[in-house]
């Protein structure tokens, strides 16, 4: 997930960047299977003790950063080793902290984490696993959330990365196996601190994160609707070849899958708004509300992109069939035009004498081959066809574009 | 959206309007994909802080309207500037109000009304986001309604409108970002007096708004009816190409995007009714009952649509596929009656030599070139061919047009 | 909707007209689409203060009948003035009456008879616009009903109207804007006096007259089992045209239209069996407990029709797809054997000379046209190709015709 | 409904019998279409007073069963008449009773039989209309159940015959329209006596029938499923006609009605699980589970087989496709060859003049004619043009038979 | 279901194994109907007692395990006969024990266990019947759990095996038909001790259970996808023929068969997270919802396969119809050349004579012919046609290979 530096607080759509054309080979193969990241983390766990934590092969050493911040006070750093985080976590108890941790590839570290913050061991493998669908869940000090953030690759792909949020009563603590994300615009809100977002509780920033990840949806699905544009643009201008069907169906699995990230993501603020008061006091739940109506948005469109990809279906195969009519046309004008003109010729190509072998003249035997008239006529005669067969077909409307 | 001056009280439905046929040309680019507004409108709001006022870049600067009555009086006055019209409305406690903000050009002024009216920041952004699905919530003085008017487009498109409308104790305070809407009507109404809505609650007036935009799906739909029946006369009488097909897809885009928009109406006022009495009256409930039926009809009537959408598909699939039957018989019976004949005519130019080179006859070389009677018979065995021919397409039915 | 006179109590089933099939030049520019009454109705509405009265343009004018009955008395009688009708029905307040409206053009006498039966602006309002789905309210004085009558008509179209049914304590009224009607069978049930219907509640005989309209859904059902079976037989038999697969359509759509009409039904005896006991007893409760399990079956039969239709289109374009094989089959058979032969007719059609210009004999140049059995070989040759290939074409199945 | 005489406990399952094939005429006119029976059977009660008894015509007269039991006691007998039997039943009110009618060819008995187990007439309208889905009510003296026996006859339908059973403190009532049944299985373990059936109360005998008669949903679907793997091999093997595609949505219809049949069976069965103990106690209702999971599972069968049919409809498809790819790939390969073939052929059977007409020789007038080895060489283009044709093809994978 | 000895806890993904390819023979006829095997087993069952015992015939003969542990201490041991294990059992109260039955073929041997662990007849009926949908129910002594262990087979099936586990206060017993079984992981942790897994209660020991037979469904669907990859190359690669479209279709049958296998195992956790804390303690709850979010993401998967397979038959459907395209495009090509140009050479091979009978020449009859220039431009002629088509149908794109 690229994402500018967090002096440019917002990120580019991702739309902006070129449509992969002519890497057509090497996309062409993933067209519609992929490997599910899912499928494949889950095939590590087969059989081992539920908690176990177990490290992502692919993941990335860890980075620690803390953002400490109350009314007036607002410091970030990024700290190398994870006992000075704590120490000065630990010491500042009146203050407000974002400990956010990127890259899990160590677990020594990661256990002592959980320990630190009391994380039960099956939401710690939820962490690393990496491929939690959003959900939300009380702990012993406050909520542990799981969004998924989305980007729309140059490869026509959905990537997506777990965030999980850990809240706590001074304190939010967040995960994600990635150096850059697109939250840079809750760091910027929070360092010039003309929002009051730090004057509120950390499930405020919690929230914060939620709304961030939900508004990245939108260049996502941006990315997407344009894409359909530009495939419905070659359907209507050039002649779609199947590239042009393997694309769509292509877009078809990515907004299914965007449908399936966001639809738990629904369910988890639906969730949200209804657990008690304690919990999630009234005032915050008045933004979540705001966040359940961006998500059913999103579902909306994913919906409407559903219904848009399948018309670009009917479209591709309709399309398909005309132009298989009118290949036929072609050949059913020609034919129908020079098949009976090659009869008559061929009638007149024939041997029959006139003269029979004792010498008489056979008058019956093709007179006209004699009659002086003969040739012109009946080159008169193969232009009438031709001329009432054009009349036909045109009448047909075979010989217009239609 | 345009609507007849404020003396005509009922819009003309806009299927009055003929319909696009020649710019197909610059409709087509658009016939399925289309740039979602609310996905435009979101993409402005990534990363911004939840309660942020961002106006579009397309809105109208602001016209400020006040209408005032009781049972006993009426006045209605554009005023200039908002300051005026505050100060008639605070003068004027017992009278009841409707303040009608029509173009959200102006963010202070915006602010201003936000604060004066006590409208929570997260509503406020609604408002001026333009791309709120319909949706109740209760606000300190009343309620919050989100309404989507429709109006069906020369350009074959459902252009949607948001009316945003507060209620409170003695005022109804609508925003919309149009100076032209449907809701004269309701002004019509409140001026003549002839019905009560002078003597009812602002409650009831917001009903009556609520209401009005209902009503107006149906000419909507009418016009979208009209437009199915139009392009079934099309498949009908003409030779439907893909231009039609294009139509029909982009017709069923609207009806989904119409039910999109119909749905939360639905789901809106179900929420009014489960209300408690203090908030919704048991009287206005009633209305909103009925309200809730033509909620349920328009979306019948859409549902029946896309269901003769979805028979018209087939209808166009099925006749081209008719055509291409078509072109293939004329192909066949062409050919299987001239490929034949050229056969035996081609037979009858063989040049096998009756004189061997030592001058003996070889009378078993095609003796039939050689009979006086040869060439008629050859042509009757043609005409004879091509007679067989002819019965036996004709039984098969191809001759006839069926 | 026609019916037979009150002495014929059963109505024929329509399915015994004969079903149109030389109209369709009038019947087919409105196979799909078509001008739906509700539609029409709610477009007369728009903008109108709701609870308005407005009588449809054809509606016809209003003829009274008043059933007058106890356990021992029955009283029949056609009222040409509503004051003499009136004045019977206060007169004999302990007798049950039938109150029966027909017609509704004239807007004065249904105002006199809301204020007079106390009925709530915006229930009348529903009686008279006439498209109203099936429902039950509750009203100061009993119940709201409201049924949708059926009849499928010659022209291969549901119709339905609306039967308004009010109760109170003594009487029922009832609205419909047609003169003849499918209640006969239960005003010979009150005539007759054999079943129990006199001695029981109005209550009762609302339910007896909801009880006869579900009944009359399966005549409607019915009908369109029938035509389904024809066009079946049609695909069957004969060689379906595009009007066949038009007829389905229209079927279709037919069946969509009722279900759309029986579905609120169930809903409305349903919300019936719901009500306390107060309202509707527990011995009726029996009754619509019935109606409710016709409701269902109605709803069982219209999904069964639905798949049929879908399979007849399946057939319809299986047929579609086998008559092109067919046709191409012809084509192939007759290319095949054919052009080769013209190709070996056309070799010895060639005019390669034997005697070189100075006398020399090329013996290579065509032997075989100087051989004195040059000609009966190769008719047995050509002989043999046709055998060969018919015996291929045979062996494909290509002759039979599977 | 054919079954092994009472000494044979368990019935064949009907997919023993051979399929039928040649029938086919007799078949295919109501391949899709059919008259359903609940549609006639209704037709007959239109505009009838509820609870009147209507005999359908088709019934048989009835035939009286008594078998009584008791833990040590066990009894079966043919009572001639009712008279003898209720004698019997009445003076042994100790003793359990099934009491099991069989035909209902005679309406003064049905009407004493209801009178004299107080049976609501609704209820017995219900028994006597044979057309009553599964349900389940509370009666004044126990349970009425329906039932639905199912059988797959040989034409490829699915018969259904309804089983009415009513329970009382001590009998079991039950009515068929048939004298054989799946039921025997229930009576060998009662005359028997080694299962508890004796020993248990009379709903426990309710419950044994109506586990019976779903038991012999599996038959049923096994004969469907049977049949399934017919077509499928017909499809694979021979060359699938229209008639496959008949059966095949032939079959689709019965699995959509014997899902119709089923699914109410659930929901009886659910309804029964949420009666009070004191109407199904809770050892009975363990049972009544179990008969819920088979229910379930003979859903999900049915949902399997419906799966399976659009499979098969898939793969028909696909192979007239297939075919008529074929079909076109033969003539395509002929005449590609052929056809250039024959213009050359053609070309040298021009007839330019070497000899001018004054005697001079045109060298350019087709000098190959007269080249010595013009023919030799000619002949050898042929096959190469041959050749190169048939390489073409080959590479293109046409000549083989993929 | 094959599986690794006990001392290789972790059995290989079935995807390892070369898929099947050229044994389609085989495999073809069983592509889409199978012989459900819950079918052959409720047809065993047709009128049978409920309870009845029945060993299906093809069980295996009964083999007893029983590992016995606690915190400290770990046995485990293959009983040859009951007696043994069961005195073991009963002699070691305070410790746990799982006493795991392979093979259900010793009818008296289950009777005594049903009686000695005092379970249900009709659970040990489903135990036996071995085709059980996943479910859980009460006991006296604590929870009966059915699970399916599902395997993907080389003939590309899915393959399932029931796992019944009942619980007590101090053990496990399972019954399995199979001696190999996904289980051996939970045995390592038993054996090896490190994980809490002997501290904890039986119930902890069928959670366990559960989990590893969920877990096992990712390599099954791992399979699964990696075969449709496999397909999908097929496409794209080669040219795909209809056993790709076979196989397309097993897959899909096979996805809803595992659909219908998980899904009852998410309802099954769902009951059993409704279940009292007595039930199932909290603690125990908080590692069954981790379950549940793993049934979720199985069928999140198999509902994303469904998709994809979908995806893959239009792609073969397109496919098939580019190709009919392409064959129809050689033909079309290759005859409108040809077809013209055999016209002209026809035209010129005709015998209209120069010279009259009476020796005059006629002037007008094929001058060409004797044109000492005439058959150089003629065939300049016919290349010009030959041009003139190929410029043309490359315009059209036909030459290039889209």
């Amino acid at each position: 997930m690229s994402s500018p530096p967090p002096a440019t607080p917002l990120p580019q759509p991702p739309s902006a960047a070129p449509l992969p054309d002519e890497e057509d080979d090497h996309l062409h193969t993933r067209a519609v299977a992929d490997r599910d990241a899912t499928r494949q983390a889950r095939e590590q766990m087969v059989g081992q003790r539920p908690g176990t934590l177990i490290v992502r092969e692919d993941a990335l050493s860890p980075r620690l950063f803390l953002i400490s911040y109350d009314e007036n006070f607002y410091e970030e750093h990024e700290y190398p080793r994870y006992d000075e985080l704590l120490a000065y976590f630990r010491e500042h108890p009146d203050q407000k902290h974002w400990i956010d941790i990127r890259g899990y590839d160590d677990l020594p570290l990661m256990q002592r984490i959980q320990e630190d913050f009391r994380i039960h061991p099956l939401q710690m493998e939820d962490v690393l696993g990496d491929y939690q669908r959003a959900k939300v869940e009380e702990t012993e000090d406050g909520l542990f959330l799981v969004s998924r953030m989305t980007e729309f690759t140059r490869l026509l792909d959905i990537d997506d990365d777990q965030l999980s949020i850990f809240t706590g009563a001074n304190y939010v603590l967040t995960f994600q196996d990635d150096y850059e994300d697109c939250l840079d615009a809750v760091r910027l809100r929070l360092r010039t601190g003309r929002s009051n977002i730090r004057r509120r509780t950390p499930l405020y920033l919690a929230y914060a994160l939620t709304d961030v990840v939900l508004d990245h949806y939108y260049p996502t699905m941006a990315a997407i609707g344009d894409y359909l544009e530009t495939l419905e643009e070659r359907i209507f201008q050039g002649r779609p070849d199947r590239r042009v069907l393997n694309r769509i169906l292509h877009i078809k699995k990515d907004i299914v899958r965007f449908r399936r990230l966001v639809y738990p993501e629904r369910e988890k603020i639906a969730e949200l708004l209804r657990m008690p008061d304690e919990t999630v006091p009234e005032e915050i739940k008045v933004f979540f509300k705001d966040c359940y109506d961006h998500a059913i948005q999103a579902l909306d469109l994913a919906e409407s992109y559903r219904e848009t990809v399948s018309s670009l279906v009917e479209l591709y195969m309709s399309d398909q069939s005309n132009r298989a009519n009118e290949v036929m046309k072609v050949l059913t004008i020609i034919s129908s035009i020079f098949i009976p003109l090659s009869f008559v010729v061929g009638l007149y190509g024939m041997n029959f004498q006139r003269e029979a072998p004792d010498g008489r003249i056979n008058y019956l035997n093709m007179p006209e081959l004699y009659s002086p008239w003969g040739y012109p006529v009946l080159l008169g005669l193969l232009l009438l066809i031709v001329i009432g067969q054009l009349t036909y077909f045109y009448r047909k409307g075979w010989l217009t574009n239609r």
